[in-house]
């Protein structure tokens, strides 16, 4: 369809830059010095390049079908995520397309390429862990696919987005844990190279610091599975001050803390209160239920779904990029009063 | 493309019999009385209706993607089915479009569509609990899309299927119990509307009867969710003479049973036995670990997309559907010996 068209790909590849670049220089990104500003624009101009809001008034037909690309559909999250996405889409006559990356980069290459081909009108993002370069991200929007971004966003891309605020939730947690008369309080945190692993410490400690506690380094362990939480809570137990309370970064490591503290006897919340993070499934099944985050799955789903039909139904010509960050609050349970 | 083309549709209206039926008499299917044959053969020569075979080898191009269409994706089994078929499929250079009918068949019927509009190249199933008219998946046929069912099949339709034989792993989960010991068995059963629910529970009462032991009656009550799970088990207590062992349905009622169980201090397995059905998530997670019954998820999922490759791979003139069971076994854990 477009074929013959000049793409942000062919610029980037003249100029010498990535089309992230090219696609930001020709959105005014503050990021972008002026210079390569000037040189992507007077490239385009030359070559007649048309930007996406042109390419999505030029697709005439429309499908009717939503492209929805993410990481795992095992979990529990992102499974309430789709039930959003697609209430919200069928309602409105929408039929939807779901591609699973698997955390996988070359997955989402494709998952990418596949709904761009099968003319999908639109596309619902979550990135897998192990995406570090967006061009296929960059080629749906010059295809004139609107982008949303969910949960798991990609700053260097301009389109609209729709996350959870994870300091706040994680901030909560600990202030919850705090309120209830813990004072050691350890963490088992998420992997700091993602942005929810870094927010979720700096909620923790925030609420530590705003109550005038010593943070403890020895209490921050990286424990972002099962097996790391039977081996950590273990750990904490032999220190001379153990923890009286215990934030884990996801539920399943709060589960593991939980067995661990149980098989040695150890009373929860009397001696130790745990507080998990995400309220999967799995925080009703445990024996004391388990204090969690509710990440609002659906709710992020269908407020990106809405904001996508919005797009598709009432195309503007001026876009402006919009981010809906979803307010988490934390469900209390047994574990922790 | 094919839209001036006769269908089974068009035949079927004419006749004023079923598609389905059209569909099974054009293939020689037993059921089908010989007068049906002999009419629906010959008005399908009249019109020059060219059958799934033929409109498959029409079909030239391939787009290298193949649909599924699931029930429930939150299901631990079912996204374990899903990583089967992708990791066939990608390996074989062809992309997965999943979609969803969350158990309504109103959007089974939308997926339907939708695909065969996308032009995939085949389609993988397991129908909805809502699924009784079959006409959307017997379109998929006639649009030349090679259809596999697998879980939760149709017999009314001929095609490919991978199941898992339910009546011998609950056979096997129950002959489990009794051979450690237990002669007073509960079981919590599925829906006897569907075959899983019979099935279950058919191989459960061959167990009971084999080792001698007498059925009761009142030790078998319907019980498929979490929350039925923890009243029946409250009831199984105040029996004069209670179970010493429980094979319940699935994994999240033999959780509720467990805890059921913990709370009034019974302990699991020296009292009461419990085993589950499914191997999802959850059986690793309980104090003690939950012996249940492994589905095979990844292998039926695998399995399925190996024979649909094959059908698209490797057509053949005479199609001779196939129907692959897979054997479940039980996983032995802490909850049952």
């Amino acid at each position: 369809m477009r074929s013959s068209q000049v793409t942000i790909k062919d610029i980037a590849r003249i100029l010498g830059i990535s089309p992230s670049t090219v696609s930001r220089a020709l959105k005014n990104h503050p990021d972008i010095s002026e210079e390569t500003k000037v040189a992507v624009n007077e490239l385009a101009l030359k070559l007649k390049y048309q930007p996406n809001a042109v390419a999505l008034s030029l697709k005439h037909s429309r499908s009717n079908t939503i492209g929805v690309i993410i990481p795992e559909i095992v979990h529990y999250f992102f499974s309430s995520v789709i039930s959003g996405i697609e209430d919200v889409a069928y309602e409105a006559g929408f039929t939807v397309i779901i591609c699973q990356s698997n955390e996988k980069y070359d997955r989402e290459v494709a998952n990418a390429k596949m709904l761009l081909s099968h003319r999908v009108d639109g596309v619902l993002v979550s990135i897998s862990k192990e995406t570090t370069n967006f061009d296929h991200l960059v080629m749906l929007q010059e295809g004139g696919l609107p982008l949303v971004f969910f949960d798991r966003i990609v700053p260097e891309i301009i389109a609209d987005q729709v996350i959870i605020n994870d300091e706040e939730a994680a901030y909560k947690a600990t202030k919850h844990l705090i309120e209830n008369g813990r004072r050691r309080i350890a963490h088992f945190a998420g992997p700091q190279n993602l942005l929810i692993g870094r927010d979720r410490k700096e909620g923790y400690l925030r609420a530590i610091r705003e109550a005038g506690l010593q943070a403890d380094p020895q209490l921050i362990i990286d424990a972002d599975t099962y097996e790391k939480a039977l081996i950590a809570t273990n750990h904490l137990l032999t220190m001379d001050n153990p923890p009286d309370g215990i934030f884990a970064t996801n539920d399943l490591t709060a589960i593991g803390a939980m067995q661990s503290l149980q098989k040695k006897g150890i009373k929860i919340p009397q001696q130790i209160a745990v507080v998990g993070f995400s309220d999967g499934r799995f925080s009703g099944i445990t024996e004391p239920n388990l204090t969690s985050v509710d990440q609002h799955g659906y709710e992020m789903g269908s407020v990106a779904t809405e904001i996508l039909l919005n797009r598709l139904l009432s195309p503007s010509e001026t876009y402006v990029p919009q981010t809906r960050v979803l307010s988490a609050n934390l469900i209390v349970r047994g574990s922790s009063k």
